[in-house]
């Protein structure tokens, strides 16, 4: 692109390394970012300035914290018996945003993938294991991924010594809500018939 | 959505008040940030900062510019005697690209438009006429989008005093490289009829 200002053009190149934002896009936001007031566009630099360098991981479960501990692990009212784990501070988001979990996390970072060179020492395995020596919660929830790693990573924890007396368990698989069960893969499908749960009117979720 | 950490929902919101960037988006983007080397991140925020603080204006021809006068106001290898008017610095860049026009431009910062309550003392239109007494160029290309507003605008500046002796020319109007007949609107393609060329293999674009 020809630019009629290297402050633009560096602006832009910078916005465009942001994932899924091309050129053209990033130029957009340029464009609009020029337009606004100042005090507004800057409080978008400054806001990622602030970010970028305030930015902690929590010590206990790894997720992007403010401060040594997040809101999550430092407050009491959260049920401390249970960890979920999950691979990604997204994945964690999610499972907030369900509102109906009210225990601790652990954040892996990762899951073990050996095409991606990704072993359990590169992943925040080790961080759980201890915090389980501490801690002695009564379950751990593995909330990973349904993939090959996701099942390489369950496997690997479960076999780790120090977990007894701790009941290991999974998210359960099956159709997604709204889907089509003739799109569904032969796998899901298979599992979610050999796993079926009783039905009772009494669980019925208040959907 | 749910934040483990202020510092990444004030960055959340700041990036999602950019065009077509949602929540969810902002926070991926937010994440990738966070994972980032810091100066990488940082090189971001500072650019941004950067620009919002040093753009200016070009004094002649309202590009954006890192000076009183852009690039290519002050590039004397130019053609001065033609000025391109556009309605916006994208549309500027667009024809930049093309490598096939060496004159100067006028970016006109929008278009009349009585619906917007855009009136010519809104765009630049003022500043046209003051540049062409001085600069007095042989010809005005009003390269405006095929719309009502461009036309009233190119009609407007028509009207104006002092451009006696000033070539108005008008970007060509017909079907676009590529598009079927079919699908063009009635009034595009009967222009484009009306307003036929003489066929010559001598002109043929280098396509």
């Amino acid at each position: 692109m020809k630019y009629t200002s290297e402050l633009i053009r560096e602006a832009v190149e910078a916005l465009s390394m942001l994932p899924g934002i091309g050129k053209k896009t990033a130029m957009r936001m340029v464009l609009f970012l020029a337009k606004q007031d100042d005090h507004k566009s800057l409080r978008l630099s400054q806001s990622i300035t602030r970010m970028v360098e305030g930015l902690k991981e929590c010590k206990v479960c790894y997720a992007y914290s403010d401060d040594e501990l997040c809101g999550i692990c430092s407050n009491p009212v959260r049920d401390q018996s249970t960890i979920c784990v999950v691979e990604s501070i997204r994945d964690l988001m999610a499972i907030e945003e369900t509102q109906h979990y009210r225990g601790l996390y652990h954040v892996l970072g990762g899951l073990i993938s050996p095409i991606e060179g990704l072993g359990p020492d590169q992943i925040n395995i080790e961080g759980l294991l201890r915090r389980i020596q501490t801690s002695r919660p009564s379950e751990l929830i593995m909330a990973l991924r349904p993939s090959i790693e996701g099942d390489t990573t369950i496997y690997y924890i479960s076999r780790q010594p120090g977990l007894e007396g701790i009941q290991l368990s999974q998210i359960a698989r099956g159709i997604s809500f709204g889907s089509d069960l003739e799109f569904a893969d032969e796998f899901t499908l298979s599992r979610s018939l050999a796993t079926r749960t009783p039905y009772s009117l009494k669980d019925k979720l208040p959907i």
